[in-house]
């Protein structure tokens, strides 16, 4: 008598035992320097993941038939950012021990570093494909190089040059930009390229990390730094779906959604129907 | 002396005599599931309608020059959607009775079911143009037959197979889209066919419902279902032209604009560019 | 491993067997005629109860000290009233079966009926205190029996004259209002005559119910039908202190939040507020 | 056939012949300096005029036994302000040559100026009661005299010294409240004194002029220029009760609600319902 | 010791000796018909810049390497037309008479006649290169000619037939189109001909009026009047940096932001990446 | 020729010699944990002062004769707090260095700490007076001693028992109410005491630090924590110019104000008016 209902990702409800990919959101923006709020995206995607199909005609499948398990949002210390990126790490880490794929709802771009550096530690050879509007490859930001806009730069101190694949990226310093052809492949603007680059990384394992606005801000307003000329929901459609199926994605995550500045709701529901088309391709 | 200075929407204040189009609003969305408000549509399309012009460039006609009367909104009974239904299809079938073409704004899409009924009984070889983001072909939604979810699958149970034709469909149970290939015809995500649809169909009159969520979210936040994938302003103004001027419309609607989701007006005012189009197409 | 993290109204986690009083929520708006959304209502208390501290100042006690569990909101059919009305009733059965004290958290409120058809069933000689901008005698409301409007009248056919105690009120036809003299006990405007009316029905089982528009909408924007003249947060605060804790309340409700309409948030805050003192009263 | 369903203020709907009040709205806000808007504040009334009820639980009296004509709004002419005054002017003299009371809807405070020169030429006794937050006494505003902030100083020119009385100013120019010392009555902050002005003024012709932002911004938000420090709805409503019943009010306004600085919509509804305790207590 | 931080559009920061650019706001609406707030567009630009880089990966160029100077805002006189545009046009001289680049930030689109009145002064035979959703070509618009719709009607009086070429335009009376064709170069929809137009106007000296509502209301809500149907970001920005860097010109203005009905906050990014990407083609 | 026109409090013009008061802003939330944005206050009450009067009818003075400099927002390090508040006490010490009283504009409650560190340098005696809805006691929040929430905490750790004076206090845990009782003056709820208080520590410097959440959400929605039942705004206006005119204020700050949750803009006015209120009482 007398259950609970508990509000997971709509469809995400398997138990541990059958789940083979895990999700979790990470609540924290505390580096953001413009417009905070990332620290409520994983939450609002959860909650308005209902008003979406859990069947999509793009891939004629369907989220109740798939393994997954929403685990919840972390309760994430506020105020020191190492501290939250342990946590976030520890997390990722107990998903990978068990042999499931942790998929990360964020929260601001810097919390990929702590699901990163548990990926690393698991696969060595770990490759990443990011989507971005920003090229997140400063040395530091407001000398602080624990920042949002330096996640990129973390994570290739972590994996050394040529492993690094972006795409989108259409902002950053002249520094960010220079620095960049020397040790990372970047696409600017759109996705171009992806296709040669998911064949050259054949077989290696890879950590995907989508941050939303590499959308255009008509497709996706509700972010801390929207930045006009991004692409369509369709080209970022195509664009995870074919990560999500013909790469070996090891370990991905999902961040930057700020629904405070998205008072239509449309944003939320573009992240809501980005992860559901993702997790249906992880599954296939 | 002291006259009264009654809202239409632009430029649509003949009277009864003259008019050949004549609009009325159905103010009710008692069976949204999910973002409810669609029932404030209509006065906001007719209040709006005073920020866009009457000349349309794109048609080189003015809606000065047509013959619409709008007779403005119903007084739904809130709380019993049969009733409600009744109302619309009594009002409906008025206009036909005098031999006028009904255009209704809604509301949500259920509203279509009440006009259909009297469309039917007026021409019962009566075909449907249908645009839509979603499929509305269920049998029940939430145990209810008589929802916005089910309103297609309503109206085939009038006209049978082979006579509806659903364009830029993108989103549904597994079950609509299988159900929808032995019954009706289901163009998904865009309007491919259309055209040839026109050409087949020629002579016969036709049924045109418009649920404005078929557009893109960027374009048109403002609905209770958003979903994103839809199809441009410009290639949604280049269908209904088409429909409203080369199909035989013999009644027609316009619904799902939800002005409190649209807190920069954009929705709004797409909404009164598309009927001004739709309306000058059907006065030539 | 791998726990979910479950949210409910903050500190109302006990298992059921260790509570005394079972939140739980009714997401249903169903009948509202103007401004719809408190469907929305419920959830949104649970998701912004973590703005607030579980002690009260007021009080001097902790909800961590209280035996409060929250069962979360019930999945409602949409567009059949009565089916929602005997699911709500349903629940409070459930939860007076095995002694505990339902409160419920609407949705609108006509929400009310279904608790209280379980209430009178289970209490035969129960009162009803309401606090309420609104008289909600209405026989009928838009030729609906079963509306927001009506729920009162409802209330006062299963229990008849001279139980019913209605407090604030401020607004309703004429009728209602001359209704009421001859059935109902009725304070206009505040809550003069409060700690009267508890002394009078001292040791009858009380139902509870508290459409918080009886609040000025200065304090609470954030509702349906707003009506400017309404009690202020401290005279809400002490009035629902006192039913909460002098009179023998059996079961109880909280509803009319519409979290659409509180654009700064602070409706809900204040709901939370008041839900917490009620909790903390009746626990005492 | 085919009547239209014409939008006017809730119950308000009687024919020129019956009418002995005649509503009228003039949308305009072209000398506002701050944040301008009230040109949509009289068609917000109207609209929103159905969401309160005809009955006054506070007058006992209904809207529906009252003589009032709602005959919309004016089309001004914008950019050009004297010709706008004239419009204004002109309609009010229509409505005091057939022996009715005109009841303005503004628009920024300056439409008071085209009205008071109608009344001023029907009764050249007229007296002035002001209710408001500035004095708007200033001889010219950014270097023009038809301004908002000067309308008082410009009905004090039609007038001469002892026939204005202001109540509940708080803010203005040291200049202004100085020079009202030797040529106005100014109560500050509050209604003190009303009874007695009243009592004064008994049986000369009164020309009722109400700024909306007299309220505390909590109650009325929504208007140009909030200033915090205000009086209560209660006092507020009381306060013109009391004018326009006991007073020999021969025209009046309200006027400075601006409906998009009013989020949760509470500004309109508290605009709407003075309106009705004004028009009841004036058909008394 | 205490110095003020003063806010200028990112990096523009030059002092006036040094720029050769000289950015300046006109905060005037005053015309607006339909939903006023332009009045606020600079500030908005100048405050929000700060959210977008400095560098422009599309050009491989830095504000920080340019030598531009922001002035901030004019305080125009309120109510008073005339004056505000003799003070737009005497800041514009006094800027072309040091042999600087003027670059005006609206406001609404009447704030170019004041400039233009300067550089027609400075450069008889300047052409006028004009990106506008909207013709601005009528004799007057609700009896004033002086109106934000007549701009380009105005300033065709001050330079005669075949020196003005318009782009863009999608809305507008039946007359303005037909006007046009006799009188001015219209291309309507999209920006077909540039290329040719800046080559055949190729060493004249050019006034460069861009109307921000050209754009595409998905990419840019935030403006009085949008018009559904326009162009994209890329379109405009490959656009205004082939004017800029292509043509020659001598003083230019970025116009109709309204940022009150930007509720994302992405209109005002996308007008500071515009502006951003004009200042450094012009600096080339 | 061509000045700059730089923004500053409304007639807080002065320059650094003529200056008693220096007024300074400092944009920092890093640790708010709930609603993050009081980043933006200080901008926002800069920018919005110019909506209210330089004259005060309460104090019949004028900020026009007063001696105050805005010397704008502080360029903070954003992640890392410490160096935030080391930036926040250099320039307190700047001001206080040479004779001026420093008047800091937040941000979040932390912000406090960093002035009162350079206040207790120059002044050791110094005494405090808080005005608050929380007790901001906690040891640590989060696991982080350097939080809002702890701020008034690590104030008494630098001065000890008995000289910290609290009003207002309504929200805490039931930990923080008993530390109070051994360690500081707290009134809960209001201001009574208050004057007691002032003769008590009179001619001892005062710090003063006012947390805008002290008043009730009605008046003040826009704040990261808002708390139903705190004090209206006259009641703040008489105890802000109680201690600014009685008690010996050596320095001074007001925060909190979060305008993203302010959508009506009426808290961004009440800031204004009490920073006027108070700038005026100081320069008696």
């Amino acid at each position: 008598m007398l259950n609970r209902n508990i509000e997971c990702f709509m469809g995400c409800d398997k138990e541990a035992a059958e789940a083979g990919i895990v999700l979790f959101g990470a609540p924290f923006d505390g580096t953001t320097s413009y417009r905070p709020g990332t620290r409520f995206g994983s939450s609002a995607i959860r909650r308005e993941s209902y008003g979406i199909e859990t069947y999509s005609p793009y891939q004629d499948t369907d989220l109740e038939d798939t393994a997954v398990m929403d685990t919840g949002d972390l309760e994430l210390c506020f105020g020191d950012t190492e501290k939250a990126l342990d946590q976030i790490q520890e997390r990722t880490q107990e998903i990978l021990d068990v042999g499931k794929l942790p998929f990360l709802l964020g929260g601001e771009h810097l919390v990929t570093l702590g699901a990163f550096r548990a990926a690393v530690q698991a696969y060595p050879e770990i490759h990443v494909i990011h989507f971005d509007a920003h090229a997140d490859l400063r040395d530091q930001y407001l000398a602080n190089p624990l920042s949002h806009a330096c996640v990129i730069r973390r994570c290739w101190e972590l994996v050394g040059d040529g492993k690094i694949f972006s795409f989108g990226i259409r902002s950053g310093e002249r520094e960010e930009f220079q620095w960049a052809k020397s040790h990372i492949s970047m696409q600017r603007f759109d996705f171009q390229g992806l296709e040669e680059t998911i064949r050259q990384i054949k077989g290696k394992p890879v950590y995907f990390t989508l941050d939303l606005d590499v959308l255009d801000p008509s497709v996706f307003p509700g972010t801390g730094t929207p930045e006009p000329g991004g692409v369509t929901f369709e080209e970022l459609r195509k664009a995870v779906t074919l990560v999500c199926s013909e790469a070996n994605v090891a370990a991905c995550d999902v961040n930057e959604l700020s629904p405070h500045f998205d008072p239509s709701g449309v944003s939320t529901v573009t992240a809501c129907k980005i992860v559901r088309e993702m997790l249906l391709a992880l599954s296939k």
